[in-house]
């Protein structure tokens, strides 16, 4: 342990090298391995969301905002941000409490910056819908609270509490529109909340402080329960947190919920991936249930994994409530909070020099740049990856069965030469016929055992890069911001001390954004090291099986 | 030597075995291993030449012969020869003679029972054509030599001497109609032929004498020629036999019309492999020339070691004369030659007892049940061996080049990042990423490498398959001649000697048949032996070279 939550060359696979203290001990295949996604409708279920996802990439925009031509790539709009695409037609300083007029403007600017994983809200005829299950019927107006918590004017859809869109879409300033960024930015004094996010230096820069000891989270155990006497069946999962070894059950809209929550709070600063997506039909099937499962056992490690997320109180709460009156109470506390959206950042106090304007836009757009490709080539890899599972699970096998069949075939017609002395010959092509039979079986079996963690750990990376057009667009809201505020220090709208406030306040921002990239970036290579690793050795055993056959 | 042409265990391979001596020497992939096929030219070409003679298998009789509905498959006339299939217009024991203008009749038969692999004719526009190229005017009257002597109805197209149809189709007896069928089996006393072709039984039952030195002949050295003062190009290949060493240059068309004299000669033995297809265009291209070549050593190979060919006048000729002169002798003498059609049994005289009907109509479906179903499986062979050619030398290697490519650009995004201790990471998907392009063109490569010659070597067999028809129609419409023959006794047109002589002859043609049969199985049996373990062995070493990658 070097401090700060970073420990040398401690992991169980002998490599070398400084790790953060929290994912030490949670390998990410861990919790995977345990399932064998062993069949077809996994596959299907599996491709499906794949496809769904990238077809929700493009076509979210469109059919959520009509009013958006150029929306489709979320990335398209900052990374022009001088081109005019910045909606400006709000002016300057209007209040914040005015914000959930802007509809459109909402809707422009979550077009433009809506990531591909967000979460669409739930799809209409969806019997996870949230009003069917929750007992505690005060709890429907939840979302009443939440807004006004949020001042935001979260988007809905046809009445239902839909939180189809949680990334705070609020137009204030020319060029950012994150609900309360001007109060940030402004305001005379911060108050000082009771929360505290620190940021320190380290040798890698900025990082948040890693906890001492750290905890995943087992997820385990899907039940089918119901209620209203057995009309409504859902599936609810175990939860053991690792160190407390007392289990929690939650269902998929908790941990919807607890989404919602966390991209509430942390969503400005913290990129929160998606969850495996919803899915209508054959939420039962066993496959699809382990599949899940899998994905939701990746997802809360990598919640664990994060110093700010597994330390927050919601999430905590939602891991260790005792009883039901507990996570009522928690939950309602959590829907209450009002250090969320851009205020997060009023927690953070770095302990660092102040940056200048010019240094905090270079590391905003070298994040911009680095994301926006890192999506590209994670994009890259899915569509290539999933153009091989399909071969290798459809036609290649089905063809090296054909292959031998018509070579078993052949041997059977030989048989009945009634010429001696061609036993041998026979069996020869027998055997190489169930070779391949064999080597077909092989190859549809092998993506399962490598190409899929690689594609899983690429797809919850394309989640986790989707959120950062968001963050990277508040960030350069606000820097615009205070660009443009010696206009109105020379105009005496401001002071000059409300600029520094200002410029010191994005500096805890680029702070901030710099200490999350530092985590994604450690994250990102242990990740990759460890598909890839996995992914290589797989391939060598699929090969050295093969061979001796 | 154990005599009678078969000699054990003397192979260089080490295998142990009774092979008739004319191919111990005579490996069929030694030739080809002199010309690496490698690039996509040749893999269209080869694509091309089966789809060719696919297509043409299923469409010849149509498109050639116009009145017949079910002629498709050449197959199905004999498959049921009691259906009615068998044209019956012809009146008993009318004039062979008369047989040349029996043209309905003659295309019935050729769509019935022409083989897929039959020489179609020159196509309109080769210039190959044959007209072309003979300096000897004088054999321009070549065809009608050889027609005569035929006593058949060559099929012709446009007035050009087109050898198209050289299935001697002839409808003389209801159920056959081979010309000089009812000569053969009726003739008081057969003319004593200079030429005989013995049939001994040896241990595996009847079979053609092997000749106690036996020899290859190598393909090789294509030159360009030209002539009319360079108008007109072509391709000479040179031919060395193996016994005499001395060369011989010969034309694609020059093997055409060895292909039509033995087939004229003996094709109602003896199945005679068709040439490589004929090509228009792209023929001067290395590529083509040297697959040509490769058929063409294959098809030289196939007959030389066959002991009634390659013993055959026309044949010795071929590879041996001395100069212009005798080339052009002996052609015209091989042009003249009487003994062809069904005559050819009249040289046989098996040293063997006499063979009841019953018999012989059971040898003569078990060789019809063998040939049809084994040219069903080669059939599926070459289709799915098509399919995976295509598929490995197309999609498969595109596949792993685009996921070797995806993999390097991720790293290469990896290395913007400014992350410090991720060079490892990044050296090893880059790695990876080059593996994956290596396996690509490996597996580009690996059919070249052996499904090449398993390929080849069924299309060879798929062109010895298509004989077949022809051949065991010919013996089932003797059979039913002889079957008919007591009606012909009762009603005092023939006496019972003459019966007795015909279901000799036909004996004789039944013993041919075996000897042929046995002759085709000790082949394939070496060929597949062959090809099937070149094709093992070259897949464990494609994986052995991935393995350690």
């Amino acid at each position: 342990d070097i401090g700060g939550g970073w420990l040398e060359g401690k992991n169980s696979k002998g490599e070398r090298g400084l790790v953060p203290t929290d994912y030490v001990e949670i390998l990410p295949n861990d919790g995977k391995d345990q399932f064998s996604c062993g069949n077809s409708v996994a596959d299907q279920a599996f491709l499906d969301s794949l496809s769904a996802s990238t077809a929700q990439a493009s076509s979210s925009a469109v059919n959520s905002h009509n009013q958006v031509g150029s929306g489709n790539d979320p990335w398209s709009a900052w990374n022009a941000p001088k081109s005019g695409n910045w909606d400006s037609s709000d002016a300057w300083g209007s209040r914040p409490e005015a914000a959930g007029t802007q509809r459109n403007t909402a809707n422009n600017w979550d077009a433009a910056f809506g990531h591909p994983q967000a979460y669409q809200g739930p799809a209409p005829g969806d019997d996870d819908d949230w009003d069917d299950d929750w007992d505690d019927k005060s709890s429907s107006g939840y979302f009443k609270d939440a807004e006004s918590a949020e001042a935001g004017a979260a988007q809905r859809g046809g009445g239902r509490p839909a939180a189809s869109s949680m990334k705070l879409p609020l137009n204030k300033f020319p060029g950012f529109a994150k609900p309360g960024m001007e109060q940030y930015l402004l305001a005379k004094q911060l108050a000082k909340p009771k929360e505290k996010i620190p940021i320190i230096v380290g040798d890698y820069g900025p990082m948040w402080v890693y906890p001492t000891s750290t905890f995943d989270c087992v997820v385990a155990d899907p039940r089918k329960g119901s209620k209203m006497y057995g009309l409504k069946s859902y599936i609810e999962y175990q939860l053991t947190p690792t160190n407390t070894n007392r289990s929690v059950n939650h269902r998929y809209k908790h941990f919807d919920w607890l989404y919602e929550r966390l991209l509430v709070k942390f969503g400005s600063a913290i990129p929160i991936p998606s969850l495996p997506d919803k899915q209508v039909t054959g939420r039962f099937e066993e496959e699809f249930i382990k599949m899940r499962m899998e994905r939701l056992q990746a997802w809360m490690t990598r919640m664990c994994r994060h110093p700010v997320i597994s330390e927050s109180e919601v999430f905590q709460q939602f891991l260790n409530f005792r009883d039901e009156k507990e996570w009522k109470t928690g939950k309602r506390k959590a829907e209450k909070d009002e250090l969320v959206g851009v205020m997060i950042f009023s927690t953070m106090e770095p302990e660092a020099p102040d940056l200048d304007l010019i240094e905090i836009e270079q590391k905003c757009d070298a994040v911009g740049k680095f994301t926006k490709a890192m999506d590209d080539g994670v994009k890259e890899l899915l569509t290539v990856g999933q153009e091989h599972w399909k071969r290798c699970t459809g036609p290649l096998p089905k063809e090296y069965q054909k292959i031998g069949k018509a070579l078993q075939s052949l041997a059977t017609v030989f048989s009945t030469s009634g010429y001696q002395g061609e036993t041998d010959l026979n069996d020869a092509i027998t055997e190489a016929g169930k070779t391949y039979e064999e080597i077909a079986s092989l190859v549809a079996e092998q993506p399962k055992k490598d190409l899929h963690f690689l594609m899983e750990c690429s797809h919850e990376y394309r989640g986790l890069l989707g959120c950062f057009p968001d963050i990277v667009g508040a960030h350069k809201g606000a820097i615009e911001k205070v660009k443009e505020s010696d206009k109105l220090v020379a105009t005496s709208k401001i002071t000059p001390q409300d600029k520094q406030t200002m410029v010191k306040r994005v500096g805890t921002m680029s702070y901030a954004l710099q200490a999350e990239m530092n985590h994604f970036h450690s994250n990102r290579i242990y990740d990759y090291n460890s598909v890839i690793r996995l992914y290589l050795e797989q391939q060598v055993q699929f090969y050295e099986t093969i061979f001796p056959i």
